[in-house]
């Protein structure tokens, strides 16, 4: 069976493995303050041009989005966000498991509006209800859509103009900055947010996500935080090492941009083939509509996730590429397509 | 500098990067459901001697810590531990964040006894105060001291006879089981606790800790409420296959042996100059009292940590040893006492 | 200004305030264990046919229903409500606050529905998303609107074969059971719910709830979660006393009757002058639709809650009686009307 | 049977139930925004002395603790108390149920001290353990004593110092404001805490607590907190109306004077008869050692609490008194001692 079904379904890319096995043997300063982590602390500021942010290493997503909402809001503070939004639907209340309510706004392309937030502040009006204080987007979204900077100025707008913090999750960052979609660099991100995390699970790294903290007033005691939602690893330098081999080059943007080109090959053939799309292909998961004959054609040599069903005869399935899909499994499906 | 500051300084041991090396390019299943977690728990099992348990996969200590607790407990109930255990004081209310109360209860060796435990059911009598409902212990301790199964075995009886669960925080298991003063196998941890963990972090593995649910009663829903608190790696087969190589052989037992014959080797040396201890000596844990200058003379070569003040001129250190300790550095510090 | 604003704008009914009056100087036990508190649940028990549920009064709503639903979940389940439920926008996220989503379903009358339950269960398939739980109703709902035995029984039915519980909140139950539209009595709601409450502050109490647990497997170590929510008053005897005047004859029915008469004698004039309603008048809470000429009109005199806009020229407005509505109030309103 | 129980026996003192009787049938602003709420907040600042003060009223001491604390502290804070300290042992672990750990340090007569304080700051040094940001009191304690205004200025101090907040429960704060140990006043309490209460429950009121935010840092939302705790009454009024009537002349204090003055007099019997005392007598809660033989004959005519054992022949009780406790049973206590 060819695996389409995720983009962490292999360990790590082999120059992150690489990076692991030369320091193997070095004795490192724990929690997350030792040299590789700073090394890759470093790094990463060079690609923001920035270096007035804080940057934490977290084992994983779910766990930095549970930590980043229910460090940065008040008890009575909730988030708004797609109501196809990670946090929405998949953490299994993780977030509320921490007191804070999930305001999920329907949206047509996964990608979250002024006129959403809008909606969600209006609706919002006095004490007897929750008080909305951060916007939650991720980039790519949940359906593969990618936002662009026009789009996110926006976002920054309404939320400066409402006191909102806006918050990306960045689990497939590098998808996004490397679509051909995208006309936004790193720094952007850092200026348009107030805090952002880039994911390295989903990238080619073992584990690991860099929380980015940009605005001031939210850097305080993160350690702290932290160290209570168990999120402070003994051997934090693990996580450390493998950004510093995604980010003292750019295979953080190799890895994404080889991702989405094997995402392409595959929507070019399934748009010259004549399938639609549930949304528009531009990153590294596609949502083609297929009839279910098919599909169950397909089932026997590839997995792959089966969603929506579209009318009596077709569904929506998930495809996603990674750093690891091989060209041959694409030029396999393809043939098969 | 040499550091005998912990036991988490180092990536991993080299057959367990082996194994991640090998498989580095398999495509697997997520979220735990892959054929090396599977492999890990079979292999667990066996020297267990115990089919009958569920095992999971956890990133670390802290995080499994309060998995535990904040799943096994209602909101009124609360888990009684010695006042130096690690959830009392060392995991920046880690415990409290999901609710619960820790009672501490002064012990003189980090070893709670049934006398502790009683002190704690007698002074909380009705519901105008929590309800003690588990009893956390750690093996070995915070202070480097081993329980035996006699001790063990009061433990149990005084939880069965108050339906109080006892949980066990293995996070140094291997050195506890290997350790001369200890007269247990695994398969008694798991006959006398409801719930313990096998820790990989401290012994050798990347990262991950290995809960074992062995009361029947506590393993319903366990995969919801660990994706809940961020415990649900989506590549959960980078620890399944760490402890798959762990325990296949007895590559667990063999690290946890080896750090502790470093230990013993540097006790030894302690006792023969005329050194006493804060606690005995008996895993890889070392609490030796040091006069002051021979602390800022050991300081310039290695790193440990200081701690209490016993007089004015003397101080508590601890040494640690683990799997990457070398013979020569132990040899060093030796002739250096 | 004569208010129509709500059911709670007077102290309490003048047979309560006696009741209290010749109790004043009595000492009682605290906490709940005195003889009044003892006595109105032996009187809610006949009222009830039914002497084998647990009684605990509360000092108001949102804190009852944040106790029950976050004593009987555990962490990664979740509560089911019609959007309009209180506890999903209208308690400033108190239910999330102990940890717990709430399943917002859109119904068309504020009544939940078996096909609204099947909806979020169905959607709810795997430890990635929150495990629907309880089912939350209110009765009558937050729109003026009464379930029927029939309704309540499907209810009961979805829920027990998906082991669901049953939860209503009666903070206006007194009006549903004296409406025209109900066909239940005071005991047919213990049979088909876990747990409800009879609500007090909205039917003539000064304060309090009384909280029935109808399940066995819900009652044991409640007056713990009660004391830790501080739901448990020092002097319990106050809402006892209460609930004691209440039902120790019929009070408790003939408040929420009067309540529903002078609701049904404007209705009538509404309907009989051509008015429409947002939703058909049957209780204590009248959503006539009015221009917008005559809301300003009547809001010299009057004091009521304007709320959606249904086009250019018209809102819906809530007209809210009570056992303090006076007769004389009621004639007035019908005529400027 | 004589109750010496508590101060909590009997519903309310008699001006106010006149006020409520009065009042019935007026009709108020809901939650807390009516006029009696209104007015009592104004006679209460004339009390401080101070009109920059925000006044919540809410339901009972417990509520009041877990609102304030959890409101103000953020994630990873904790609360210095007395290791007697209500919140620390009778309150069924309310503060850890909204995340937070309550340091509870050993002190001899209820009092914390600077020393206390600077014990807990010592020992929590760095992001694996929590940070201490709040000091709790009760003033009376819940042993009977009352501080001085020496002591309250020397905990504020180490407060300031130490960017910790000062929280006073004043649950028998009348009691302490007019003890003859106390040379403080209400505005003296203001100027040297950040945050406290007046109890009204335990001073004659039906229920009620005034919360007094004196820090302009805390006010911002407050009332989304209390709506959020289940701390916000539909009936805010109820609260309103009892604390005007406290306040608008010095029924508060009359009432503290009462008790203790009742108190006084047991306590002078007790010295007469060469009783000793578990904590010097100096407020409405008295602590004798008594024999066991004297307190199984008392017991037959009065209610009372027995606390610890003294020695095989001797336990220490509690009589408390209140604005109910009678001259006749007073005279017939002393008598029978």
């Amino acid at each position: 069976m060819i695996s389409f079904m995720n983009d962490y379904s292999e360990c790590a890319h082999p120059r992150i493995m690489k990076m692991l096995m030369e320091a193997n043997c070095e004795q490192n300063a724990g929690y997350g303050e030792d040299i590789h982590s700073e090394k890759a602390r470093e790094y990463i500021k060079e690609h923001l041009q920035n270096k007035d942010v804080d940057i934490h290493f977290i084992p994983g997503g779910t766990q930095t989005n549970l930590l980043v909402i229910s460090s940065f809001l008040r008890p009575h503070q909730c988030v708004i966000a797609a109501a196809t939004g990670h946090i929405n639907v998949h953490e299994t209340g993780a977030i509320e498991a921490t007191g804070h309510k999930v305001i999920g706004i329907p949206v047509k392309d996964g990608k979250l509006t002024p006129d959403a937030v809008r909606q969600a502040l209006d609706y919002h009006t006095d004490e007897h209800m929750v008080q909305p204080k951060m916007v939650y987007i991720s980039d790519t979204t949940e359906v593969g859509t990618v936002y662009t900077k026009a789009e996110l100025n926006a976002l920054h707008d309404i939320c400066r103009k409402n006191e909102l913090l806006l918050y990306m999750d960045g689990a497939r960052l590098a998808s996004a900055l490397t679509s051909r979609e995208n006309d936004m660099e790193l720094n952007d991100i850092a200026e348009l947010t107030d805090v952002f995390y880039i994911g390295g699970t989903k990238n080619g790294a073992l584990l690991g996500e860099a929380l980015v903290i940009c605005n001031q007033d939210l850097k305080e005691d993160f350690r702290y935080l932290m160290k209570q939602r168990g999120a402070m690893m003994a051997k934090g330098f693990v996580i450390g090492m493998q950004f510093e081999a995604l980010f003292q080059d750019r295979l953080f943007y190799e890895l994404g941009q080889y991702a989405n080109q094997r995402a392409e090959k595959i929507a070019d053939t399934l748009i010259t083939k004549g399938y639609s799309f549930y949304m528009p292909p531009c990153s590294n998961q596609l949502f083609p509509i297929l009839s279910k004959e098919k599909i169950t054609q397909l089932s026997e040599k590839y997995q792959f996730i089966v969603m929506d069903e579209i009318d009596e005869d077709h569904n929506v399935i998930r495809l996603v590429t990674s750093w690891a899909t091989t060209k041959e499994s694409v030029e396999e499906l393809c043939r098969d397509l």
